[in-house]
């Protein structure tokens, strides 16, 4: 078989839609005001700008398009959830669970060492947040919970809807809401999100997650949700994210959750088969591996898999001569010594842990790429494990 | 004369260069890896992202590349040097301006919330803000003095050279160093930014002023100074801006400076000579005016004019039906019914900052649009006047 780029990292960053490109252009060179200024350049702009923030609004369900602010990255907008609404709202409490991505992981961690009191919820093997210790957390002084929708490196899908009506029956006797956010850049675009549906007073998305360009996020904040901005300046979206409106970010971003939508059913099927036939090929093809993914209660395009008595990156090297581009834990987390606090959270072994590797399909991926992908992977890890001495005395 | 359209608010943003756009294409869909990432993909992202901070740094003049962190635009920038420097530093204490942009002064503002001391300088009726002032409030608490490079109103330069000596020579005998910070949104494509000449240890700058993308800035933090992040998340930009980069828009706004820098002496000699136009043009033609901008020390591109016994939004509602683009005070307040801050503290009569328009001009602007400039204006001031009860009993 002759070697082939396949690009296997979608969790962490996709490419832009030949789509949106064509939708952002405009705002490059022709509508290019600023969407703050009255003259006919900077209306045109605000005009895209509103049109962006009603369909964005419609696309997850939100009640009005004020409820969606528009940010530099996703994390950005678990930045403003989380911390903003610790400022905004009294208590000095969060509850988040031990697999969060690091945007909402470090900030919790950072709000300790200002005086803040943040709980680490565990999971169970597969990635699912304990419920009776989530409950068992919560505190008078507890501000907000935040839970993520789908977990960046094995994909696990957290039980938001639940967690939402634990939180609505506690909130009927409590003088201040608990308030609800959730960090759904693994699953917009995958997942129909329904804010409502959901039940969350915040989530937050990234546009470059779902063929959208890089630089854009969104934040959803449920009317009446007390929150203060982080930083200051213009009164730009609502005064939660001042300076000048990324006007063609924020048009190409809600075109790619838009075409998401629409093509959702057929290509999670896709992506859903694809990602089973790699599954299947590779517990047929190569011994001594965990699937850490549970295929029926995960985002459709990831495959998380440990090959014992691997160096993960050493594999993920020799995939990538091979034209195969995955990744070893998640992208933002790369060069880091540490083990994955993912699959410690869920009690991968640690030898283990060490030879995982994430595979997260995408729209582009064909047949062809899995078959091309188990006829390569199989030997490479062959190759790496040969060079083990541990292997060899295994 | 023809209706003609006439951009006149470059100083509110500008078109996307199509060179830029040109070096931008790429990162949406060929090298559209996360530069986090290890493979191919993402080492074709970072080594674009590394040559632009290279590029960035080298143009203005910082002495490695370590010392910028792109951000998502200037008034993140202003947010992280201000906050981020009192949270990493012993003391409580900034001095800033009265006529600072928003991103600076509503940033201050709201340190004093929390609990942290500000003052803002004074200015002279040009804008030059007052040294002895300065000198006056530094105490043992001052951890940053934050001065704008040039006014975004009135286009006014401030000496931050000398500010720099002055902390300088104050620096010697403190323990704590006096941080110099200077937002230079209006000087970047422009000015020259050398930030050894200005002596300053953290400068911020704004692509989409300088015919670069929307949503993407940068911040230079001088080798050796301590700041803390205000998000938290991966560790982008040495962990002082996480989130995924932003490629297209970093590589798309060094693009930008590196050609402003290298046509700015021809592009400044054009623009200054049709703003002196316009200048001369609006004095000969038209009674009761107030020339605001200081020709002789603010950047070439600003003039600043209030119309006496004229409402300023009138004016610039009728230019923008004749073609015309221009703003009152600056477009990040618009919708703000308060006299501009920067009106006031230059101490321009009350009822003339109302008719304050702001005309800034850019390289696409040509002798043929300020002849129909002067040919529309003069008639408009002379048909809104004439409607004013006001203009009549003068």
């Amino acid at each position: 078989m002759n070697k082939r780029n396949v690009y296997l990292d979608n969790s962490a960053t996709t490419q832009t839609r030949s789509e949106v490109i064509t939708e952002m252009m405009p705002y490059f060179s022709n509508i290019y005001g600023n969407a703050s200024s009255v003259h006919t350049y900077g209306q045109k702009a605000k005009a895209a700008l509103t049109k962006a923030r009603e369909t964005f609004a419609k696309l997850i369900n939100a009640q009005s398009p004020e409820e969606i602010i528009f940010t530099s990255c996703g994390t950005e907008a678990d930045n403003i959830a989380i911390v903003g609404s610790l400022l905004a709202n009294d208590g000095n409490h969060v509850i988040t669970s031990k697999i969060e991505h690091h945007a909402v992981l470090f900030t919790c961690q950072n709000l300790e060492k200002h005086g803040y009191k943040a709980d680490y919820i565990s999971t169970n093997n597969i990635g699912r947040i304990n419920i009776e210790e989530l409950k068992s957390k919560i505190t008078d002084d507890t501000v907000i919970v935040s839970i993520m929708h789908a977990n960046n490196e094995i994909g696990v899908m957290e039980p938001i809807e639940e967690v939402s009506k634990i939180l609505k029956d506690i909130n009927k006797t409590r003088k201040n809401k608990i308030l609800l956010h959730t960090d759904a850049v693994q699953t917009a675009g995958k997942i129909k999100l329904d804010v409502q549906k959901l039940g969350v007073d915040l989530l937050s998305v990234s546009g470059h997650k779902f063929y959208g360009p890089k630089g854009i996020g969104a934040l959803y904040i449920r009317k009446g949700t007390k929150i203060e901005p982080l930083f200051h300046g213009g009164h730009h979206e609502f005064g939660m994210k001042p300076g000048t409106e990324n006007v063609a970010g924020i048009v190409g971003m809600t075109k790619a959750l838009e075409l998401a939508n629409l093509e959702m059913e057929k290509e999670n099927r896709k992506i859903f088969y694809l990602r089973k036939k790699l599954a299947d090929g590779i517990i047929e093809k190569i011994p001594e591996i965990v699937i850490n993914t549970d295929i029926y209660s995960s985002v459709p395009n990831v495959l998380s898999v440990s090959f014992n008595y691997i160096e993960g990156e050493t594999l993920l090297l020799m995939l990538d001569m091979a034209g195969i581009a995955a990744s070893a834990g998640s992208a933002c987390a790369t060069g880091s010594a540490e083990p994955s606090h993912v699959l410690s959270a869920i009690g991968a072994n640690p030898l283990a842990a060490q030879g995982t590797l994430r595979f997260s399909l995408g729209r582009y991926n064909t047949d062809e790429d899995i078959d091309y992908v188990l006829e390569v992977l199989p030997k490479l890890v062959e190759r790496v494990r040969q060079m083990s001495p541990i292997w060899k005395k295994r």
